[in-house]
């Protein structure tokens, strides 16, 4: 029996999203091919709340945060840097010769939208990245108020990685004024790894068509033309397709949007109650909590290693380990995709139960 | 029922391959997952003959080409191009700002070692990329006579793309001196679309530990310090990777390398014999025809859409149109993957009877 994850990706996938993911292959330059693809798109646009671009790369959110970079920076680009995933996107500029400055805070605290006014009036930056959901340290940026500063420099292109909240955690991609909007197929979307959805602005498309070299495989200008023509420039995972348009037909006609949006919320509510009852403490500023995933502090002298091991030998299940810089200091529970309230109640009350045997409570 | 693949990739994948591929997601930086990569390298570097470094890449094989020039070129690259995909490697330089020259040569025909011995002779290069079994003309290039004339200029990085031979045509990778060999999963392998599988040389990698602007999603150096780790740098398509592991298994442990190599020249051999007795005419020059796929010159008013209609309606599979500049002059047959001998042979019948009752023969 394998082991049902609630870490923050990859996350569990139900059974019949398995299935669709493992139907034969069809060329994907068919008829066939296009007939999913091009149902999949309009669904994904409602998902993101957007009436402009939405395509599909072959690769981890790390290529097209790579891409965004290639594709958008003309001058320079600002980068808030709060955790390991938005260091990390610090770091591509440096790999791809992309002049970049980052608007640091320690891990655990989000940037202030006072504090990106400020760097952006300077009239330096041509793009502006944020990662929404820090997946290491489950702090959620005000993207409402990086939203409303950003409507101020309208030259600045607006780049969200919505890594592990988008598909979970409610963003109206349109609305917020985003130029790129990204994530993977394995966190909130509930699918394996191997594909990362993209929002593209119309601004974002144009100015990406003014690019030097804004490099090939994830190329704007190229991926809008096949997706036009419902394809991708180069072979898509076609395995992953699948599984997406099952998934985005039941988010939107069976379970519905508002529902897993109220559903998300809810995980999030008896996660933090738990935190709480259980004597724990969130690892996140208050207020910036991630909808989608709970950071939590280690106490001294917390065994998580055993935690865990007991989880996985009784109960068939993990959580995770904290990342990077703070992997000693956290651990992290994830509440997304399509786990229910149920399943955390379960989780909660099973880890309650170790805890209490094993002498090593909060 | 869907069609049965005889198109030169994606390919028929066994029923097999994808039930491991759609086995329950785990996490990448878990035990379970390093167990499963940790078994799968050795078993590729058997099949790649080689003792140097194999790397899995999430992305189609235009994100390695991509790569390829990025890690490895830092004076200019000289490319083959005798083909759409071998086009395509050239383009990729210039969308990435890197100087290029092409020694191109009509469709059909393959770049004489010759002139590749010329043009090296200049010193201006410091990368040669070729491909090796051109997807869109069938053309197989002599690799091994390319082999001869870059023994003469060892800081010259030999990067050949593979993508419709490995795993299918027999290529030696350390006795050629190559430094990067690379192909997609959806092609020879027989598996879904989604990964890239490529050797690297120790001395390409030493070269690409010295360059100023890499990239970071496929960057050699990294990607090597965790496959040391039995990880990737970035989420890696587990699903595939599952495939690949299963496939590597069956090819070296159960089929066995000879006999895969045997079969796919047994299956070359029956194709150009029915080829002939048919009436067709190979597209490629004599002596350069591809292991792999076959791509035959159209008959004056040859009607393929007819035939491909009828082998879908009545037979449940399809073979390939032509592709790019020769879309209207060719039509092409794959003879690769697990694809047997008895089963091409079944296709030429089917394939025979329609063009006798349509009266669209040859």
């Amino acid at each position: 029996m394998h082991d049902r994850l609630f870490i923050p990706g990859p996350v569990e996938v139900r059974p019949e999203l398995l299935k669709a993911v493992a139907s034969p292959q069809v060329g994907h330059r068919t008829q066939a091919y296009m007939d999913v693809h091009s149902a999949t798109i309009p669904l994904l646009k409602k998902i993101l709340y957007t009436e402009q671009e939405v395509l599909l790369f072959t690769c981890s959110a790390t290529g097209v945060m790579e891409g965004s970079l290639r594709n958008l920076c003309q001058k320079k680009a600002l980068l808030t840097v709060n955790g390991a995933f938005s260091k990390r996107w610090y770091q591509i500029a440096g790999f791809n010769g992309i002049p970049a400055d980052k608007l640091e805070v320690p891990m655990g605290k989000a940037v202030m939208p006072e504090d990106l006014d400020k760097a952006l009036a300077t009239g330096q930056y041509d793009v502006f990245c944020a990662v929404f959901n820090e997946t290491s340290t489950g702090v959620r940026a005000p993207l409402e108020k990086y939203s409303e500063v950003l409507k101020k420099y309208p030259d600045v292109m607006f780049c969200v990685d919505a890594v592990s909240a988008m598909a979970g955690d409610k963003i109206e991609t349109d609305k917020l004024g985003l130029d790129v909007c990204l994530a993977g197929t394995q966190k909130c979307w509930g699918l394996p790894t191997g594909m990362c959805v993209t929002m593209i602005s119309n601004k974002a498309m144009a100015k990406a068509a003014t690019a030097k070299a804004p490099g090939y495989y994830v190329n704007f200008v190229d991926a809008k033309k096949y997706n036009d023509k419902h394809q991708t420039p180069h072979t898509p995972a076609i395995p992953i397709l699948f599984g997406l348009h099952a998934q985005c037909n039941h988010i939107v006609n069976v379970e519905g949007l508002d529902n897993r949006w109220k559903r998300h919320l809810d995980m999030q509510k008896l996660t933090h109650q738990w935190v709480k009852e259980a004597g724990f403490e969130l690892f996140p500023e208050k207020g910036y909590e991630s909808v989608t995933l709970s950071c939590i502090k280690k106490p001294d002298g917390f065994d998580f290693k055993t935690l865990n091991g007991q989880l996985s030998k009784k109960h068939h299940c993990v959580i995770s380990n904290g990342y990077g810089d703070i992997k000693e200091q956290t651990f992290r529970i994830a509440h997304m995709a399509d786990t229910t309230v149920d399943e955390m109640k379960q989780l909660f009350k099973w880890i309650d139960a170790i805890l209490a045997e094993t002498h090593v409570s909060a």
